[in-house]
């Protein structure tokens, strides 16, 4: 008998019939002899009307009240899964994340998990019961007030509470058949993956893959939990995100998949004085207000002017503030001017036999170049080459890389069953 | 200063504009100086809302997990309360019930309060903050699960909060004005009463009044915590809850009011034996299966028979399960037959004052045979006479008895808003 945690996403429990047939899918596991923990989201568009709810009573809603609020869509969630799993004959107990010991820090909105004390879990799998935890959610270490997990939560929950359990694994269910070599709906012939490495599945991540969420791959990676990424609409099997002992085994492509981003934007800061801890102060001032930044390119320095250009990237829905921000201490680093471009996107190659491979870039660029794509920004890691390019070229880019790398299936991938989370 | 515990009913939050008029209303009292702790309804039909889903969820869903589901409504107006309070410039902390330290039984759907630990909202207090608490419920004792606290529980909440806080009183906010000496939908001119002792709320509470819950006035007798019974639409002041010194003050009218209920009714069982011990057994089976009589009614036994016919009252909610049980001792017990009628009323006259004066029996039976009333049942306490009746009859008889009483006005209630809760 193993232990397993389960976690389903909003599309999975969008109304009471789906929510049924959750129910059932978990009582086979638990029939099957396994000791089961589900992590549930909020039902379908629940968590967008609460905040909508919040919006129309408040124009920005106090951090702490709206975690009480967007909360309670995982605890209703929660509630109606475990009514239906005890209506099919099996004892079920649902708890908040709270109840679930599920510790994180006090930051309203984006908590990070610090600790789970899974005590009333266990006495709940002890006495047989299946344990159903409200996703997206914790109580601070500090203040004990309710917080949620932000983006990707629910997922991380998941990969969390198997760490603490000592659970074999954890099974993500979403709308889609696991991880392909490329989204499907701009690559058809992608193919679909049986296996990924956390590395390779972190950096598909961070570059827009929209599967699973970085920080619950960084927490799988470090705990050690293979991740099963698969459909909540079908029994086949869907992609393993593990430790893969090789990453150079033979036959295995250098590269394992083409990701990408039309989800940032470019901010240009223009004739930046040349001198020592300007791009600290630049960089200080964007992280001051808790804005990513992604890719940073700095050119040479205009030996005439003794000034340079500062190129980044973040998320669209960051801009605002960060252009904000730096136009606020525009006299005191005496820039020239912002320019500010959401008109881009970014295309990534992933590999982790890139590191073996030599010439991967250059075969990535020259598909580019044949496919008349421009490059705006390059920028690398170990096992990751990412362009950013016009957002208009995105889908011509991603198939050329995809084609060029020898990833093309010869039939499309009709498995595919929605759009993402 | 004092400490004001104020409680607001669904309809006084129904949507987000309403939340916003509460919350000016809650910081005008702060702002008038007053430490203020608010218990908050969940918005208008959420409640039903929850229970609908659960239902197609589950036809029986589980107690616990009802319980966790809806209490997620009370959460989301605390929250949204609390919004919209900060937006005014004060700040606010929602709690649930379990954050407020309300402790219950373990009774999931109809818990009582065993207790309550204020710590968090004493700090808040002292902090400066409103505080808002999800009315409604609480966590067990035992087994530290989400409870509700049944019908009126966030009146009860209120005033148990009042109670364990040394609040100066508790003011019930709902979309009536207050206690009438009858309800004006029947008796247009029915007067608005200023205040009323705690035994005359509870006996109409008792007997149909809806505007406290019985529990909520038994809290307030035993804790001594008046209660202020007001309408949130206006600023006029309500009805005050509280002890009255002198029951027989002169010019106190020896009936403070007329209460009707048409929600219950009457189960006769035909041709009991009549012997020792059946009609406990009858009425230990009722009350295994946890319903509420009312009244309760034994013939003389027929000498030629031996057998009696016991009838009795109760809510018409319970009546299947009533009948499901009694169906199954028939046997045991050997009775001849059961009898249903829902056709019923019951009206009953209250006043303290009447101890002091006999002839309000005569009073009250000549007035009802004078609108050609007749009775199928009576039943006295203290300060009460009730009688079961037609219920095509109820609205002559309460008219006829606040007329025989003195209680009629000059002029209509006007001031009267709604439709009771």
């Amino acid at each position: 008998m193993s232990r397993i945690v389960q976690k389903f996403g909003g599309s999975s429990v969008a109304d009471a019939d789906s929510i049924k047939r959750v129910a059932k899918r978990i009582v086979a596991t638990r029939q099957a002899g396994h000791d089961v923990v589900v992590v549930i989201s909020a039902m379908g568009d629940t968590t967008d009307e609460l905040m909508d709810l919040a919006l129309r009573v408040s124009p920005r809603p106090a951090p702490r009240e709206l975690d009480m609020l967007l909360t309670a869509g995982e605890r209703m969630s929660a509630a109606l899964l475990a009514m239906a799993i005890a209506d099919l004959g099996m004892t079920a107990r649902s708890f908040t994340g709270s109840q679930a010991g599920v510790i994180t820090t006090a930051q309203h909105g984006n908590a990070r998990i610090i600790d789970i004390t899974p005590g009333r879990i266990v006495s709940a799998l002890e006495a047989g019961d299946v344990v159903i935890v409200a996703g997206f959610q914790g109580v601070s270490q500090d203040t004990r007030d309710v917080t949620t997990i932000g983006r990707g939560g629910s997922d991380t929950t998941a990969v969390a509470l198997a760490a603490s359990l000592g659970a074999d694994h954890c099974e993500i269910y979403s709308d889609v058949d696991g991880v392909f070599t490329a989204d499907p709906r701009i690559v058809p012939n992608a193919r679909h993956l049986t296996e990924i490495s956390y590395e390779e599945m972190l950096e598909l991540a961070a570059c827009g893959s929209k599967i699973l969420h970085l920080r619950c791959v960084e927490y799988a990676r470090r705990e050690r939990i293979p991740v099963h990424v698969r459909s909540a609409f079908t029994t086949s099997d869907g992609t393993w995100v593990t430790d893969l002992p090789d990453d150079d085994a033979p036959g295995r492509p250098v590269i394992t998949g083409v990701a990408h981003d039309v989800g940032e934007a470019k901010i240009t800061i223009v004739g930046v004085p040349d001198r020592i801890g300007e791009a600290a102060r630049i960089f200080q001032e964007i992280s001051s207000i808790d804005v990513g930044i992604d890719m940073i390119v700095q050119n040479v320095s205009a030996v005439a002017t003794e000034r340079t250009d500062i190129s980044f990237t973040l998320p669209k829905v960051d801009s605002r503030a960060a252009i904000e921000a730096l136009t606020g201490i525009q006299q005191e680093v005496d820039f020239a001017d912002l320019l500010y471009d959401d008109q881009i996107g970014k295309v990534s190659v992933v590999g982790s036999a890139m590191r073996s491979h030599p010439g991967v870039s250059a075969t990535f660029f020259a598909a580019l170049a044949a496919a008349d794509v421009n490059l705006e920004m390059i920028s690398t890691s170990g096992i990751r080459i990412s362009v950013v390019i016009d957002d208009q070229d995105v889908p011509r880019a991603v198939r050329a890389a995809h084609t060029a790398f020898g990833l093309d299936a010869d039939q499309e991938a009709t498995v595919y069953a929605g759009t993402g989370r």
